[in-house]
């Protein structure tokens, strides 16, 4: 067994975990269809009571018009930059280096709608107003990733997005957001969804990160946008005969979780310090904006997959089943605060940092 | 009310019904998942045993290498073409007029990958080997789909396709199976399904029509081509972090059906003998050849609708909770056969064919 197996391992051994909500098996489907009457008719693609209560009670969520369920936000945000470039008659569109779309999609957006890119900012940090202003390319739409994921969750401020919104309606830049962590940033903003979703034409929410449904996207908008935007989930093939299966769990964990998101978001400030006190460690950002944030190790991969394995056995806490490498001396992994940090012990928590504090420092000297 | 939401609301009071296994509702979801234990951990992106094994199960049934679960159809299908036609570096494809891709994919094929389309054959019968041999265009691929649902399920001979097949392996041009209905074919052919694919350089196969799962689709062929639809699955957005509700429910109700085909393909011979007994009603086709065919009613719609839904208040048995009109004096509806049928009562059955053939000819006369 490598390094890495070993991690894994030792991590689904543990009898606590201090991110997520547990594991993602078929209890969580089972749970959500418990409060439902089997006599409960299927949506028929697109309509019907269950999907369309649904979508009604995101887009009043959300303070937009009309909000459409997508089986996945990588469809639901390709549509949206296809809709708004149609609209500009302009194939370019402006995000972040470090986006969903220019580095998980396999180029979709590329490859099925011959759309262009311009990255703003680089990735190391969150697009600013500066970027915007001077963006000297003619963009029919900006998307912003709140938080911005791959650099583990940073924001810009509000004050920022406000400037940047006003900006971009002066110029006749459609707005989109990548909401896909929507929820689980606004404890940090101190603002409804409602609110931040203002400042956008149009919003991607994902139904499955901090809310924890089984998979499925909200993308929200006026009117005309979302009539559009089914038309291209049927001609990408997301028109399906029943979403209910999905549907049904994201309203579920909604209702359960979508009011603990300042928990969340205060568990991953406490998590955070306590990595941060810990020798050869630092969080990105060090003060977590939202549930989630990266843990960075000065040390290699491999060695510190031992020593996390080796603090997975002795205390029966889980901190991450992987490591990812920056360097050959660094490595870091990522954890997005959820239900299963409040369970953990708080002594047996103070343990595991003084082991990892203990064992850093060990092995450096 | 008008007489179409007559006929619906006569329909859904009915005891009985002669087509289909029934209401599409969430029980569907929660009988499959009873089978299933609560710790079983969910599918990530394609990868894990719920997945995996589903798709080695279809591939060893389809005779196939490989076989990659999909959303939807209309995903697979079209990049099952996209995939042929960047092979053959050639960017059309030929396939029946009343195609689904050509009729209930708002124009995915067209808008997404920029394939033109020869359509072969007409709107009232199937491709036949001249329509092959006599077409003058280049194309990448050529998509038959076994039975043609939208002419009432109809088949051209097993010969036929053998003939199709050697041509177009002679010629260089892919073949494409959309055999959304395979299953429900084979005890006319008296194939296995393997048989038929065998004829195929791709297949696609529907997991809710005959099989009565809940959404999603297979797509097989060699290992080649679905690595590369694992690719446009993702940019498609269909490459869902979980798609177990469907996978699982899919398998459910395969183990359960499969085999009951024939029984399907039986009683729609038998339903379709009562329909054409009646004055003023044919079936297309007359003798059906799978589990499904249509019912032309030598009558306008809105008085069709008033006989339809008297009858059903009169016998309690379901016939169509629909119609269509093909012109001012005919309408028709689908029927596909499957578990309902064999719990109507035979005696009442034969009471509401004879009420339909003499209120035919009391309005004919």
């Amino acid at each position: 067994m490598n390094n890495s197996d070993l991690l894994q391992d030792s991590f689904k051994q543990t009898k606590y975990q201090v991110g997520g909500h547990g594991t993602r098996n078929v209890q969580i489907l089972k749970d959500a269809f418990d409060s439902v009457e089997g006599q409960s008719v299927s949506d028929l693609y697109g309509k019907g009571e269950i999907i369309e209560a649904f979508q009604a009670k995101m887009a009043a969520y959300l303070g937009k018009e009309s909000a459409v369920f997508f089986p996945s936000g990588t469809m639901a945000q390709q549509i949206a930059l296809r809709i708004w470039c149609d609209k500009k008659d302009v194939r370019k569109v402006a995000y972040h280096p470090l986006s969903h779309l220019e580095i998980h999609e396999e180029d979709g957006l590329k490859e099925l709608h011959h759309i262009e890119t311009v990255l703003l900012a680089d990735k190391h940090r969150v697009i600013e107003l500066d970027d915007v202003l001077t963006m000297k390319e003619d963009i029919a739409c900006l998307l912003l990733e709140l938080p911005q994921r791959e650099i583990g969750g940073q924001l810009p401020s509000y004050e920022t997005l406000e400037k940047i919104s006003i900006h971009c309606r002066e110029k006749g830049i459609m707005l989109h957001l990548d909401g896909a962590r929507l929820l689980e940033i606004l404890p940090y903003y101190q603002k409804t969804a409602s609110e931040i979703c203002s400042l956008f034409d149009s919003v991607y929410v994902s139904v499955y990160k901090g809310i924890g449904g089984i998979a499925g996207a909200i993308l929200a908008g006026d009117q005309a946008f979302t009539q559009e935007s089914k038309i291209w989930k049927r001609r990408h093939g997301g028109d399906l005969i029943s979403l209910y299966p999905y549907i049904i769990s994201a309203d579920y964990y909604f209702d359960q979780r979508s009011e603990k998101m300042g928990q969340y978001y205060e568990h991953a400030k406490e998590l955070a310090t306590l990595f941060n006190s810990c020798y050869g460690i630092t969080t990105l950002p060090q003060e977590p904006v939202s549930n989630m944030f990266h843990v960075h190790f000065h040390m290699a991969k491999e060695q510190m997959e031992m020593i996390l394995a080796g603090i997975h056995k002795e205390t029966g806490i889980g901190l991450s089943s992987y490591l990812r490498a920056t360097s050959d001396e660094s490595c870091f992994f990522e954890v997005s605060l959820g239900d299963l940090y409040e369970s953990v012990p708080k002594s047996e928590l103070r343990k595991v940092f003084n082991l990892l504090d203990q064992k850093m420092k060990e092995i450096k000297s």
